[in-house]
């Protein structure tokens, strides 16, 4: 086989096989294959797309470029969540003590801030003394343990996607539906899961804007897990605006508290429910998603969520005391308020803006080197639809740098917009793709 | 300016500036933009095309990253000619000394034969001393004394081009027609020419096979040179068949000294007069096609252009006295030929395959390191349209190794075809592109 035949055939839009694929992703990471050949394949990839063969034969050609772990001598199921990404988005830090909690194993391998959006890992950071970066082995103890741990990825797993996804970020390939799909189910798949409930964002606030592109990475990450044998449902949800009250990776440790004691906002609560509920049902915990829905408010209601997020925090070595004095976190030495300019009902116009802003203030990273302020955030009193007089608080500005909040403070207020009619309300959940029953 | 912009920019089909593209050249020539990020580019090219625009930036930026001649001190007008290659195409050998017996000056600096088409250098490199690689001062000082010499590319010359044709021959990213044209026209306009002919080659013997991929390109190039300054004219040319009898560097050799006595095949000599005439018009020697025409033929008539030829390679080091002795030339050890099945007329349905013929025998490369056989190659009997009766030679086949013999002579057969009825003859000369008072 000859790399460039193997790109010519993809450059004229044949399919690739499996064993081809197979062929360039081994040779790839075993460096047999230079980066200029894999980088004009992956342009090629970008112009003609992928069949759905294709990317399954990609995921598991990557998947299998490092270990998978093999879980199956823990009981229960293995179920995880994914989500694209969006501004505001903690519910991992929700959804896995509450699926842990009833019963399921939820090995959770995530990720930090990219772009605009936040990450698992930097919010969990900002607990004392939690460690994210476990070995695999350390990471099945805690499983073993409390049915759930929340680590990043190791260069153990799938270290072909690690290797791609360097290379398509400098090479302007990143926008592949195909390779987006590719690289999401390898790591996940690598986990030893049953069962995966994908958060698929759209909006201003998502990195898929469109809620047509967000349906169709969604029905192909569907397709694929199950082209690998797994149980696989996409949630498509509103990224319009943020998800609950919080940004920022601290308060963001707060506001989940707030809803494992039964509080905070309706949304984040909901959506909590919802995709704790599809993990729940996919991980055959119960009969009905009606059920599942119960099973997962049962685990608020109860206080066996809120016990299995101070047990976790406890076995990956963060003080597990935040959890009844959540002031113990770190917080922003000086706040600022963005108030309205009129009355009105509070648009939400540019999510995007808000993330940004959030970064503007050192909540994530400009460059991968940059280090990042837990501390730092945004506190939204309006949302899409609120009413507000003028002068009244949109956004409170949580900092520590002062020359970095004029940058932000000018960002949050080009994404708000005040009307005076109230906007048509949007459904939180817009979409289910792939449950069972219905056609993906 | 972040490479990675660029690539999207090209990716989505926006134009790049000649200030974006010279910082890519620039930056790659350099070694500052790693091979990946232009591979992916180039992939993006071949996607979205090029406008004439960035077409003649990128000519211009590559053209600039090496030494570019200057003639001005050498009187008279400098003229090339540029093929894109074929099957017994040796008609640089024959135009050369015919434009420079006329009065014009030719700095052409050729290439080696690449895929199944033949190069004037190894052509030339069967003349007993013959020195292709004269440094840029030595080839200045041949064009002084005689007004022509034929060359190599040096590394001084277009070194971009050099490396992004490398790049592109691993990334199958060559068949792009914006990608060729800039590639040819760099290397052609670094010669410090006035006027340029191109003979675009259409036909199963060619690279561009349809006439419509052949125009194409003839009309980019004939763009691109007017957007430099240059005189530009393209000629269509058929390539269904060979040109001339010989295909085979020595014995090609032997075709155009016959040609310049006034003797040899009529389509060689009438394509070399065609193109010829076309160098004397651009070149301003004369007011009229017509009358360049004549000038051509003259040239020969008078034994001017051979005593050029003689002269030209006594100047490059070579043995002249096979100007008289053609003989003289090494000749193969063994000859065999190829008859015909039937009778009928003579039908070749894939010139490619006769080239591909010529390597086998060792006429050309399969790969870059590859020797080359200067003796061995086709001495072709029957021709488009000629009749023939069963048993009589199609081709006689002129080979040292019999190992070789069996893959060509399956080519051999496996192109031509006798049928009953005589073929429609075609013209030599398809269509012109970009002759003055015409639209390019």
């Amino acid at each position: 086989m000859r790399v460039a035949d193997l790109i010519r055939q993809k450059r004229e839009g044949a399919e690739i096989t499996p064993e081809q694929i197979n062929f360039l992703i081994d040779g790839y990471t075993r460096r047999e294959i230079p980066d200029y050949q894999i980088s004009a394949l992956l342009m090629a990839i970008v112009w003609r797309g992928m069949t759905h063969s294709e990317i399954a034969a990609l995921t598991d050609a990557m998947l299998r470029s490092g270990r998978t772990l093999d879980l199956s001598d823990l009981p229960g199921k293995k179920v995880d969540k994914h989500s694209t990404g969006g501004v505001g988005d903690k519910t991992s830090l929700i959804i896995a003590p509450i699926v842990a909690a009833g019963g399921l194993v939820v090995p959770m391998i995530s990720g930090r801030g990219l772009g605009h959006t936040g990450g698992t890992l930097d919010k969990l950071e900002s607990i004392p003394g939690f460690n994210v970066n476990l070995s695999l082995a350390d990471f099945r103890c805690v499983l073993g343990k409390c049915g759930c741990a929340l680590i990043g990825a190791t260069d153990e797993i799938a270290p072909a996607d690690k290797k791609i996804y360097a290379l398509r970020d400098v090479t302007a390939t990143v926008e592949s539906p195909a390779l987006i799909c590719a690289s999401i189910m390898s790591k996940k798949l690598a986990e030893g899961i049953d069962a995966l409930v994908l958060d698929v964002k759209t909006g201003s606030g998502a990195f898929l804007k469109s809620e047509k592109e967000a349906v169709g990475l969604a029905e192909l990450m569907v397709e694929t897990g199950k082209r690998m044998g797994k149980r696989v449902v996409a949630l498509i949800t509103d990224m319009d605006q943020p998800l609950g009250r919080a940004a920022g990776n601290a308060m963001e440790v707060v506001e989940s508290i707030e809803i494992l004691n039964g509080k905070g906002p309706a949304d984040l609560r909901e959506l909590c429910l919802e995709l704790s509920a599809w993990m729940f049902y996919l991980g055959e915990r119960v009969a009905s998603v009606d059920e599942a829905r119960r099973l997962a408010a049962d685990q608020i209601t109860s206080g066996h969520a809120k016990e299995k997020f101070r047990e976790i925090i406890r076995l990956q070595g963060g003080d597990d005391g935040v959890v009844d004095h959540p002031e113990r976190l770190t917080k922003a030495q000086y706040t600022a308020e963005v108030t309205s300019p009129a009355n009105g009902y509070a648009q939400i116009t540019d999510c995007e803006k808000l993330g940004l802003a959030c970064i503007a203030l050192g909540a994530g990273r400009n460059t991968k080197e940059d280090a990042i302020d837990p501390a730092v955030g945004l506190v939204f009193h309006r949302k899409r639809g609120d009413a507000v007089r003028q002068g009244e608080v949109l956004c409170t500005i949580h900092y520590n740098s002062p020359e970095r909040l004029d940058d932000a403070r000018r960002l949050i207020a080009a994404s708000f917009q005040i009307t005076r009619e109230a906007p048509t309300p949007r459904p939180l959940v817009r979409r289910v793709i792939g449950a069972p029953g219905a056609s993906a």
